[in-house]
């Protein structure tokens, strides 16, 4: 029996396929192994696992043989327990939804076991009316769910380094995860409240041991802004807030306040330590620039990546992720020389605002040393920065709100490695 | 301090309240308690979990105040460990994605413990090339994902029992679940494959001891099936087919065969136990439908509903799922009085194609009788029927791909049953 022969068209230079071939009846990566129809048939064998009833049902959790699928860098600062950040295995996932069970974490003085039974939310500062609300009260408004990223503005600073750190995906690149948030839009709060003409800001305070807090202009708040009750369905983790949090689309996730308890209406910023020392952004002149609240436009290859070596020559797919904090993606571009040629890759169906959106493209790799690069361009036309353009004008060391393109080298033998170019 | 009134409108008799009254200024539930200023400014007080640092991060699950949400009805039949159904708890959801270790289940011989590295799929039958895949062979072609329901054909049969059963959402509803599924379109495996002109339907095979197999048009393979691989961004869990289960979008869940082993294509159906013997739908005149496999346009107020009591009058929020195995939820009508009058719900903004739908009004309840029902309408014109309407012309006992519309009654002291309208 001969196998069959492929046609493909290729997009840019260096294998990335033409997504049409996917079109034409007769496309295949060709990687299924031809049998003789006797050993295909069914019934032929039985797996051992076919020849015993398998287990009951329950609480069942992921697959023993897929235990390599979680957090990588749980760490702490030295001397605490919870002062730290644990990182999404963005290299061995699908999709655009992160299970909750690995969403990122950063925390400031660890997860507090807060009773939901007599947590309240405060509503205080320049208001008509001070309120608070129990878990009970907030769940008679009117909700709303949107599948959302959320990104630490921390997250890839490790790309500031003067050499490539030679780290995976989720080492490198990890802050980031996108969960359906759920909760109720904060402008109903406050306008029950009543803002006052001199109110143009908030401060966000935690419940914490940290007391979190963080300042936000009205308009944010009033825009989009939610008390994120639900994440992914369920009732929000410990580790992202339980019982709520404040959830601002598209920025920062330090602003998203966790353990959410007060907040005040104020007339400017609160200037809390959590903004000044910490989540600002030195400039080359000395200038520190504050309240850089939206992530931008960012693409990240996760398949192949490091640690995903190709085992020999022929298609693979090429999956990675893009997001903007501005407003949805409207294209990635992918290239498998270094740069020199692009192609457009495939996104997934649904392209959502402020959500992680997920692309693919066929790539024939011939076995050579090759560069992998994507990039993304939002619908509000900002486009990825190469690496070279986003350190510019920055200080030394200042590295909140990386989002330049990556490029993973992939050499004669398969083994991928991150690179500057 | 006075409390502000608000002025309602309303969509429909009985409380249900005009959407348009949320984009006013001053719309509020009034549920938050007013304050002292002092009493609410920050630092007043510290909840204990304020008082030292939280616990550290790494594998946190849900809230241990949270533990009541769990599957519910994990029962299997006398004698046997995991051949039954469990039920998603859609009573303490939000939003649409279901979380994996929620999602329902119904297996007919348990879960196989299949290790990854020795399962195969099998492409046989009336092709020109047999094939055979291995997992890492699969992972080199393109994939999609998609954020789709499935739903067991036997979901919400209880209520064909002549008398209203008294129990709660899950237990009656909760055979459907929501994921965003990923994998690699059958399709593209088939034309690798190669369909003589005589092959017009598959038959998949499961890699379980009851080796659960299901016949299916091969137009529909062709169009939207997939051989699902990811399930919410990680792999598959065992309970929903580890390492992969085929999903037919829209279709009963039982088609989608789990534990996938063998697709053999076929010049038409194979009649199998489990297409024969059950899943078929006997009607009035004796004659049993086969292959009635797309999903019913439905909907179902997951709140109010039984055991989430009204513990006073005032605004409520009603929330509930909707979907269609034929297309989108084009609208979602409430009705507070029993059926007299009727209003639009709102929908989330994440409206997808064979997908739950969340959707959402406010609700005034003055203390008195009421009865609250939800009707979907698809995008292709199909409308929920009521009970009376979908018993016509089937068999007694016949229980399968039941979607009347529920009606749920709320009596003076805001207690909640399950009734017969």
């Amino acid at each position: 029996m001969k196998k069959k022969k492929f046609n493909f068209t290729f997009s840019a230079d260096n294998g990335l396929v033409d997504r049409r071939c996917f079109l034409k009846s007769g496309f295949g990566v060709g990687a299924g192994m031809m049998v003789a129809g006797a050993n295909a048939s069914e019934g032929k064998y039985r797996d051992d696992w076919m020849r015993k009833p398998g287990s009951g049902m329950g609480e069942s959790g992921p697959s023993i043989h897929e235990s390599h699928i979680k957090r990588s860098n749980v760490a702490s600062q030295p001397g605490t327990l919870g002062s730290g950040a644990s990182r999404t295995p963005l290299q061995f996932l699908d999709g655009i939804i992160t299970p909750s069970r690995l969403h990122f974490e950063r925390h400031h003085s660890g997860i507090p076991d807060i009773n939901p039974q007599s947590h309240r939310l405060f509503i205080h500062g320049l208001v008509d009316r001070s309120l608070s609300f129990s878990m009970n009260d907030l769940q008679r408004y009117q909700h709303v769910s949107r599948i959302q990223f959320l990104e630490c503005s921390g997250n890839s600073g490790a790309m500031i380094a003067p050499n490539a750190p030679q780290r995976d995906v989720s080492q490198i690149h990890g802050l980031v995860s996108c969960s359906e948030w759920g909760g109720i839009p904060l402008n109903i709060l406050l306008d029950e409240a009543g803002i006052k003409p001199e109110g143009k800001w908030i401060v966000a305070s935690g419940a914490d041991a940290a007391v979190m807090s963080r300042s936000v202009p009205l308009e944010k708040i009033m825009d989009d802004a939610i008390i994120a009750t639900h994440q992914n369905g369920e009732p929000i983790r410990p580790s992202n807030g339980y019982p709520m949090r404040l959830f601002l689309p598209g920025w920062e996730g330090n602003a998203c306040v966790k353990w959410l308890k007060t907040i005040k209406v104020t007339s400017g910023p609160s200037m809390t330590k959590d903004e000044t020392s910490k989540y600002s952004d030195l400039r080359d002149d000395g200038i520190a620039e504050l309240f850089t609240f939206p992530m931008g436009v960012k693409s990240i290859i996760t398949s192949p990546s490091p640690g995903l070596d190709l085992l020999e020559r022929g298609i693979y797919q090429i999956s990675g992720i893009a997001w903007s904090g501005s407003g949805k993606i409207k294209q990635v571009e992918l290239s498998a020389d270094g740069g020199k040629t692009w192609a457009k890759a495939e996104l997934d169906s649904h392209v959502l605002s402020k959500s992680l959106t997920r692309f693919r493209s066929a790539w024939k790799w011939n076995g050579t040393q090759s560069s992998l690069m994507s990039r993304a361009i939002d619908d509000q036309g900002n486009i990825q920065p190469n690496r070279e353009h986003w350190l510019k004008g920055r200080a030394i060391n200042t590295f909140y709100h990386y989002n330049a393109i990556q490029s993973w080298s992939v050499n004669s033998k398969g083994k991928i490695n991150n690179v500057y170019l």
